[in-house]
């Protein structure tokens, strides 16, 4: 659950007002599907053992639709051909109006066996502190009657004209108010709830008028950061609040001890994920500022800031860019104690947490690692430039000349597991690539995250800027960042499947990874059993939970006669894996069948199938795989092209194992990443998958004019001048 | 609207049924939220001028509920000590429940000023002619009233044991069904219904159960097609229909000629989306299988045909490849008389449909263009082999090679205005890059898109497959074809920039294309005010409506004093440009302010504003562009590079129109769009963005056994062996 959604577990006593735009449709009558879904949610938080107070307007507007509707009923013919003014009585409306819903509230909650009573209150009342006494005991009596007190003022026979005065229960005199709003805040102070939910006609306060798309929700209401900026839409159509009286409401009862939220009563089910914790709507608490740094930058702001830097660093020397490099190697081995007591403590509380050892042993920064990732990141300083490299040169026509260069992404946003070392190569690649980078590591290494991330901004020269490298540190902003697909060019998420699918899902950023990784090795007739009997080995067993590792095992058909398979069962099964099979291998080996050809077992564990011959291999291969790195067996050469020609993965291999696909061991320096994706880059992704290229064209004039005037040339010059 | 939905404009009489899962709750209890909104519904229809009829289940559930509430309210201590049996008698429940039911009726319609009556019958009455007449009677005199009829089975009385009969009014006997979808069936014919809706808790009628992630929804059911297809998940839990006896009703009315729209009553609006001809639920119609082809494949299958047409023209040589083109080229030729006709034909259509002048010359074949587009794509066949070129070659341990290849991507779709001649270059596009095609081109173009897609597909041999190449002709099938992400790998939409934001907005696959194209020229201090003015009348006036054509002009405020500005005010004014201001130019020229920097008037039109100098205007690129094409002016070379290297946008020029950032004058041969997107291909794309790449590695046994024992030697070799 969001830290700022925590004090909802607990919630035992909660008010909930409804608004008239909430309460009615634009015709004035009542908005029954909103009301029924009111009714239903009270209904279930009563159940809950919840304690629900609901304040409700509505009644003005209902009673003025009524009169309407009366005065019709009693006119003669001549009645309705004068012309009809909406001339009826504020106190007559709202006295019809109150009984009217109050009568609908009685039968919907008795549909649900709940019984609901009316209080209406007069501002005046609240100065009295005998009444105030005696509401109390009165709303504690229904309430352990687990009866729900509906109040709304008693505006049929209320004289008031000024505001409600609110301020009676604050430090400063500054809470005026007009309505329900107020109401629903005094109340809850008054009977001392632990919630008070607001429920409106938008999701909750946003930056600036809801329907400006610039706007932004308000997740959080810190009061010195939001008091000035917020600009706020037109009051509300209907009722007398609007967001203002709202806010205002809010506010005052937040500071006063009862958190608030407002969110939307357009949806059926908002104030039950309001008290599931969901982050919805916006919350008001006193103690809000201490949850979320107020220093904290927003995600935009960090990747707008980023992406400005990033274009100062494009525009240094690619020495500039080298030294860079360097002087955070020389960071890194200076500050390597201060690493690693912050690492010592990050592995100290895993420990504590009794964390798995696998990831205990990833989040560890060996001995030797600080000087080694500084060596790493030397070896990148002296990598060849590849800003700014020419991939192509045509002469257009005379005197008009087209680069094609290569330049950073822009911003790229990597969410990775609690591996600290990963921390530093993926900075490095940034700053060698000119591109911006937002980093969310695993909580688990926070401060090891926290101190490399210093150290290594540290070295960045002001004229490029600092924030050119952001470390996100809440779980919460993910979702915000997700939404930036303006400003940030490339998501890489490092971790399980599920974190990989479930970013792709919920986002428009292109996202450079794969979910899946179901690796085939297909060991042809023609295969040296020895050979084989060594990839698959090696294939599942030097990393069973790798990517890059086999999941299924393709036997040509004949090895099942002549005791090839044979070998390489027992070579499987002594190194420990278990073996599920196809139809055809599971009736012939006798093993369980697999449940699906489409499984990753990320263990000790494959799928194995008897296969007719390479074609067959490779429609299975299609049908079921991943498209991430498949493998084939076979001293055939020609059956050996004819599988490197036609399987559609990223990674195809002759005679080696599936676990040479690697960024490292294809010799592309750190590796960012493995993509099965199709566009930009596929399989393993060093430097060239942060970048991409623009056209430069130099003219002295030439214009197109319908291509009148112009002879092209087309004629493709050498790269290097 | 969607041809399959035309029908609902003519409804006036409509039969609404809605049944126990969207009538109650879980907990027995009714469903308020969902019962008011359907109130509201009917009540805006009955206002609307439409003849409402309601059927409603729930009184059976709701009676139950009650009882047991009454029995706990009865009981004495000692009683609820027993254990408490379900065993309410099911016609008492009836009676009770439909008590209920009707007085939470009347109340929520008599808020919407809405009478309701109710109508309790039994099937035995429907036998009777002489009741199905008064029946009809009744209802006609109710609905003049505009009194909402409210159906149910006379439960509490019935001794019904068998199912209703309803063979009677069709042709066959076959129509026996249990409960109320068949009333409401029954009663959508006898009372001459144009429309029944069935509320169902689920969206429609899905191929499969509606929890299987593979099930899709049936827009239209045509009985030939799915009557053998379709799977059903359980029977609802509640009430007695379920989907079997819902597609049984529907079948039955639909073919006895009351169309059927099943649809979920979850939602809140859908009875009134329904009524607006919205594509959603499963529409029932005796003519559906005139409006559908059956012949016509699915999205998936012709994606998936494409993929596999694709990997087969992938396996021939770069000869075969080569010899389909000029088989395509000779194609197109030999039946040009045909492909004129059939463009003569759409000319014909859609000058009579009076369309825009524009449209119709781009929808026009000209008399030469037949044998230039042979011509062009009889270049495309002789063009260097773009598949499998070896991009990297690396020796990364002893005979252990690692090569990077070009490869196709897959399946594109492309989404293209009414140029027919678009398809010819985008078809030979794909068979030279190995892509399989979906294409879905303008309606205007029809035919000359069909009859060369035949042309085209008749020129693929049986070995690859003719549907290599789908046409896509209707535009219901596009939504269907944007989810399929699992299949199709790029969608290129070539239109207008509100089709490119749908698109992007509504599909996961990658989109290759630019929804803006803000161009800017920057008119330095030290320019050539004759080329300046030769530059910005090109840029504006060549083709106005273009996205590489200028839409701000940014000028360096000393050529505000020196009589620079005014010289190219004239000469835009003179060219009939009209000029909107940024705040420093309109105070200066005394001119109109623009609404805003980025706005693309794609029109005679254009933004002006004064800079300080070269890094303001890169500043004003950056904040207001849109990455497309930018150009500077100047004779300043320092100042020039300063521009070409740190404007971040697909293309940037010097000293030559922003006109040229086209395919072919870039000499890229045809192009397939031009991107503003980072990921993947940018700027003007040919086939080499058509294109991605695999590793291929061959060894002979080597095996990572945690890197001990290889050592790598990440030697680069030459690309050529």
């Amino acid at each position: 659950m969001d830290r700022t959604r925590e004090f909802v577990k607990g919630v035992k006593r909660v008010v909930v007002k409804v608004g008239t735009a909430v309460v009615t449709r634009s015709d004035g009558r009542l908005a029954l599907g909103r009301l029924g879904a009111l009714c239903e949610q009270l209904k279930e938080l009563n159940t809950k053992g919840y304690e629900v107070i609901l304040v409700t307007s509505g009644a003005v507007g209902l009673g003025r639709q009524r009169l309407r509707y009366r005065r019709l009923a009693n006119s003669s013919f001549s009645d309705l051909q004068r012309p009809q003014g909406d001339d009826h009585d504020g106190k007559a409306c709202a006295a019809v109006g109150q009984s009217s819903l109050m009568a609908l509230y009685d039968t919907m909650f008795s549909q649900l066996d709940v019984t609901s009573s009316q209080l209406l209150v007069n501002d005046g009342f609240f100065r009295d502190s005998a009444f105030r006494k005696q509401l109390s005991d009165t709303v504690n009596s229904l309430l352990d009657l687990r009866v729900i007190p509906i109040f709304n003022e008693n505006d049929a026979v209320s004289t008031r004209k000024a505001p409600y005065e609110f301020g009676y229960s604050l430090q400063d005199s500054s809470g005026i108010f007009w309505d329900n709003d107020s109401l629903a805040g005094l109340l809850a102070l008054e009977l001392k709830a632990d919630l008070l939910v607001l429920l409106s006609d938008v999701e909750g306060l946003y930056s600036g008028p809801p329907s400006d798309p610039k706007s932004k929700l308000i997740h959080t209401y810190i009061k010195e950061k939001h008091q000035s900026e917020i600009t706020f839409g037109d009051k509300s159509r209907l009722g007398r609040g609007g967001m203002t009286a709202k806010v205002n409401a809010a506010v005052c009862a937040a500071y006063a001890g009862t958190p608030v939220i407002i969110t939307s009563g357009y949806v059926t089910n908002n104030i039950m994920r309001v008290l599931q914790g969901e982050r919805i709507g916006t919350v008001f608490h006193k103690d809000a500022h201490l949850w979320i740094n107020t220093k904290e930058v927003s995600a935009r702001d960090m990747a707008v800031a980023a992406r400005d830097s990033s274009r100062r660093l494009q525009v240094l020397s690619s020495e500039e860019r080298s030294k860079i490099l360097l002087a955070v190697a020389d960071a890194l081995e200076n500050n390597e104690s201060t690493i690693r007591s912050e690492n010592e403590a990050d592995i100290a509380a895993a420990e504590g947490a009794r964390y798995e050892k696998s990831l205990i042993s990833r989040l560890a920064l060996k001995p030797e690692k600080i000087s080694s990732l500084a060596k790493s990141v030397r070896m990148l300083a002296d990598m060849e430039e590849p800003i700014g490299q020419i991939l192509k040169r045509t002469e257009l026509a005379d005197n008009l000349t087209l680069e094609k260069i290569s330049c950073p992404l822009g911003v790229i946003l990597i969410i990775f597991e609690s591996r600290p070392d990963a921390l530093v190569q993926i900075a490095a690649l940034a700053i060698r690539s000119g591109n911006g980078l937002l980093l969310k590591g695993g909580k688990e290494a926070k401060r090891s995250n926290e101190v490399l991330h210093k150290v290594i901004t540290s070295a960045i020269p002001d004229t490029v800027g600092e924030k050119l490298i952001g470390l996100v540190t809440s779980r919460e902003a993910i979702p915000d960042l997700l939404k930036l697909d303006d400003v940030i060019d490339l998501v890489v998420p490092r971790g399980s499947n599920k974190l990989v699918s479930q970013i792709k899902d919920t986002t428009k950023i292109p996202v450079l990874g794969h979910s899946d990784g179901i690796c085939h090795v297909y060991i042809d007739k023609d295969a040296n059993i020895d050979m084989a009997k060594q990839i698959i080995k090696d294939a599942k067993t030097d990393y069973p939970a790798a990517c890059n590792a086999m999941e299924t095992l393709l036997i040509h058909k004949d090895l099942s006669t002549n005791g090839g398979l044979d070998q390489l069962v027992v070579e499987l099964k002594n190194e420990g894996v278990e073996l599920y099979g196809g139809p055809r291998a599971s009736a012939l080996l006798n093993i369980a069948e697999t449940c699906s050809f489409h499984h990753e077992y990320s263990s000790l564990a494959c799928t194995i199938e008897i296969v007719d011959d390479v074609f067959a291999a490779i429609d299975h291969i299609h049908q079921h795989g991943s498209s991430h790195t498949e493998c084939i067996v076979t001293e055939d050469s020609e059956v050996a092209e004819a599988f490197l020609l036609q399987v559609d993965s990223a990674a195809v291999f002759h005679n080696a194992s599936t676990r040479f696909c690697d960024g490292a061991r294809f010799g592309l320096g750190a590796e960012v990443g493995i993509s099965t994706s199709r566009i930009h880059a596929r399989g393993p992704v060093g430097v060239e998958g942060l970048l991409t290229n623009r056209w430069i064209l130099r003219g002295n004039g030439q214009v197109v004019n319908g291509d009148q005037g112009i002879t092209y040339t087309h004629k493709e010059l050498p790269l290097k001048v």
